[in-house]
């Protein structure tokens, strides 16, 4: 079999493997490259499909879907493909439901969570505790950390479990983890968790709705566009569907990058596949042990993502949000929803089965699932949520080449024994995907950063020329994780600190004061502390 | 391309795949089988090698190697194959070196090791805490174990850290965790280790090399003659070497197996390939989702396993045993090693470098390694452990169809979530593998045990009429999880119940007086007890 012959090739269309693939172009137009994907379509974690709706068909995403303003790597990216943001709908009451499937189902308004004076307390404590520890957590280099051996030794959970003081917040926590990664918190290294978080500048970043936050913006026509309209610069012609690669042999000359069919030759590889696949891959020589054993040991979550169409938003009518926050100890499958109402008006919220919930509810039809989906929203929502147009689903877990969604996480001890192989280059391959940013690490923004990294690195070696001094200097850096501790995390805009601040001081007055009030007192308070709340961020923002 | 078509494909040809080819064939001799095997020999995680020795070249086990008298499943097949054990060697002095480099280098001749009363005392109490902890787990189903997701939420490095009392107890168990495993304790659930240990019939069980626990004997010419007998029986021509399977296809009516060059169909498989390698082969339809996250996160241990052969077991001269346990805070990068001197009187040392210490000794060169290893064989045994005649050495993570030794552990969580997916057939696929045993779980003759269920799932399929009523009864059983707790133990020798009382006693009476006591008053003591200690254990056996 004569093999072709190319520059360098891409393993995975997702938006890391054509960020690098762009870069690379725009670098050297006259590099050869070749983007080899194993599924049917380019986007790899990020899919956007047309379903039933109000006016006809609609489009919406079902993999990745939200920006934060502080993504810049994302947004750069949104501007030059000439697309186009708009925010995530989060006015009216919010639906907040823990304690069992007979405890009371809370409404709030605000960005304080509807939970006891007690469990208020709790939850700012630890928000506290854990933005403390973030802000010591070098993303680059974790084990720069103070204590960072101990920090990997345990799982999340015990840190809640040592750290929360009540059994709400514990559950609340349960489902931030499930929300976030697709993965129960002891399932995770705690400093894998701290680095994540710091990796996008906090916590509460990664929970919320509000600006700087991962959940802040959509972009308009989904998301799956950025990829699209990549592979239209790079060239259709570049991109091979349908071409799983099997197999990576290296020679002192040549990398052999082969499929099920075919064999190429070239002289730079990047590999974007999350690790849990990268580990598939055939390698001759083997990788270092360190690097096997870290891919062969990140769990990737587990997501059913759902949206149902409506003929109208019914939940704004009657004042909700569309967001609704279940414990894993109610009877509701999902464990968040959103409103998912398109720019053009069709009316839809979009859901989450994730963790322990996907686990359970994998393997039943979808029939079943429907129901319990409906019968939740019937009970948060009320019976308007039964009369939907469509509902549609996808389970990640059963998406050839993906295997799950949304990041692959590292278990307790990986960063301590097999971290530095995360992004060190072996022979001709370099790694990219979001797993290996650092910044916002797990999102379209660190998956576009990481590919733009690795396609500096590859430049560097084959055409050094076309890179700045800085850009030199920044790929050094990064093949020796020489940066000093704090420097590695994105900037914070200021309003977010004061942001920041104004919450966990409405939270802590709440908390203690509440605490030492009779009931009837309480709902004063909380009055107070919520209008307090909502002036100060009116101000600020 | 035309298939062969056999009745049933055991896809790896270590002790698990044989053994179930083994059974299968006493049961039908005119079942078709076919065993293919990725590695050119048989074996699995057991190969025995000839290395110059003092009288020539003599031959010693680089893998798997010793046996204990409660392995009933191994010790069987010993004997139907002719084979012969003769006992560890564990006589004289043992050194003990914790507590960083300059740390005193302890000696001591009995079980008790040579601890200071209050780590003596903590050992005590946390070994009591262990076993009535692993007397409340169900091995068949960890999940019936009370309070099973709490103890699986954490690491056994979290669960060491609240309940061992001194530093120095927490390094020994750090070593315990890397002898045993070859992980250290961050990476581990603490359910799986209960499992684990319970499997065995209780911790100490793991850790020693008296009767009835893993190191008690060793077996004649090698434990790889157990495959290479089972194979002769077998018949070679059914074992194919060199044929690595890549594939594996199920339709309605045949499983199509595939390895690179060719393609084979049969009626049932047996997969019984370390998980992480498992998890390679390419399924379709794809695996349940659980088991798929099952095998992609089941770390598998790191051991770079050695022999130094010498002139004399100059040790045993100078009074030693042979026996040596470093921690991780000591420069000396084994964990521990073992007087190897053959039956034939060829004098040698094994050792182990594990877990962390063989993540960072993996890149070296050869010549580094030995030179640190001698450097503290001499610092612990005197200059003549550097008059060597060979030091020989195999690392695990490097074996190709191994890629790490000695067992998957399970990660904080797997247990809760994929557990039952463990030896849950898939279609015609039923899972062996030393991993899914029940009896002493992660040693030899767990994988015979997991191999013999397997073979007799198959036949319960295939031709039941060749199973008794008892062993279909426990082949329903076997795939339903339904046995009560503790039922699924291993029976333990009441002597071994009476031995342990006698060294806790002893423990907990050395220690509890000891703190009571000045220092000279101490060593009256110690010795009252080690006295009290010996004449206990030579009564009992």
């Amino acid at each position: 079999m004569t093999a072709e012959i190319w520059d360098v090739i891409i393993v995975g269309a997702g938006l890391s493997g054509l960020s690098a693939a762009h870069l690379l172009k725009k670098r050297d137009a006259a590099l050869k490259m070749l983007i080899l994907e194993g599924k049917d379509r380019v986007g790899g974690r990020t899919v956007s499909i047309d379903i039933p709706a109000a006016n006809g068909t609609d489009r919406w995403d079902f993999g990745g879907q939200w920006v934060g303003s502080t993504q810049t790597h994302i947004l750069e990216l949104i501007e030059e493909l000439g697309l186009e943001t708009y925010p995530q709908f989060n006015t009216g009451k919010k639906v907040h439901h823990m304690g069992g499937p007979c405890a009371k189902v809370r409404t709030y308004k605000t960005s304080i969570p509807a939970l006891s004076p007690l469990v208020l307390l709790d939850l700012t404590q630890l928000i506290w505790k854990i933005d403390r520890l973030c802000a010591t957590v070098c993303v680059r280099d974790p084990l720069m950390t103070p204590n960072s051996v101990e920090l990997d030794s345990m799982t999340l959970h015990s840190y809640f479990d040592q750290n929360a003081w009540t059994k709400e917040l514990k559950e609340e926590m349960g489902v931030a983890s499930r929300s976030v990664f697709g993965i129960e918190p002891s399932q995770m290294s705690l400093l894998f968790f701290l680095m994540y978080s710091a990796a996008a500048g906090g916590v509460l970043q990664l929970l919320e709705s509000s600006p700087g936050c991962a959940q802040e913006s959509k972009i308009k026509g989904g998301t799956q566009q950025l990829s699209e309209r990549l592979a239209d610069r790079i060239g259709w012609k570049n991109v091979r569907l349908g071409s799983a690669v099997t197999a990576i042999w290296q020679d002192g000359e040549w990398a052999r990058v082969k499929t099920a069919t075919s064999s190429y030759l070239c002289r730079a590889v990047i590999v974007t596949c999350p690790p849990h696949l990268a580990a598939k891959i055939d390698y001759q020589p083997a990788l270092p042990s360190q690097r096997q054993y870290l891919t062969q040991n990140m769990p990737v979550g587990h997501m059913i993502k759902f949206v149902i169409t409506y003929q109208t938003a019914f939940w704004k009518e009657k004042g909700f949000s569309g967001e609704i926050v279940a414990g894993s100890s109610t009877d509701c499958p999902f464990c968040v929803t959103f409103d998912a109402t398109n720019p053009s008006g069709s009316a839809a919220l979009v859901g989450f089965i994730a963790g322990q919930g996907a686990s359970q509810w994998t393997s039943k039809e979808v029939g079943e699932r429907r129901k319990a989906v409906l019968s939740s929203l019937v009970k948060y929502l009320g019976p308007e949520a039964a009369s939907f147009i469509h509902y549609e689903e996808k389970d990640w877990a059963k998406e050839d080449y993906s295997g799950g969604c949304p990041v692959n996480v590292m278990a307790p001890g990986l960063l301590t024994y097999y971290h530095p192989s995360l992004r060190k280059p072996c022979g001709r391959i370099r790694w990219a995907g979001t797993e290996t940013a650092t910044q916002w690490c797990g999102y379209m923004s660190g998956a576009v950063q990481a590919g733009q990294r690795a396609a500096l690195e590859v430049l560097a070696e084959l055409c050094p020329l076309t890179l700045t001094e800085e850009e030199q200097e920044a790929v050094l850096q990064s093949q020796c994780n020489e940066d000093p501790p704090l420097q590695t995390q994105p900037s914070r805009p200021a309003h977010l600190y004061a942001r920041k601040s104004v919450i966990i001081a409405a939270l802590m007055v709440t908390g203690a004061l509440a605490l030492a009030q009779r009931h009837d007192a309480l709902q004063k308070v909380k009055l107070y502390v919520t209008n307090m709340f909502v002036a100060a961020k009116s101000t600020i923002f």
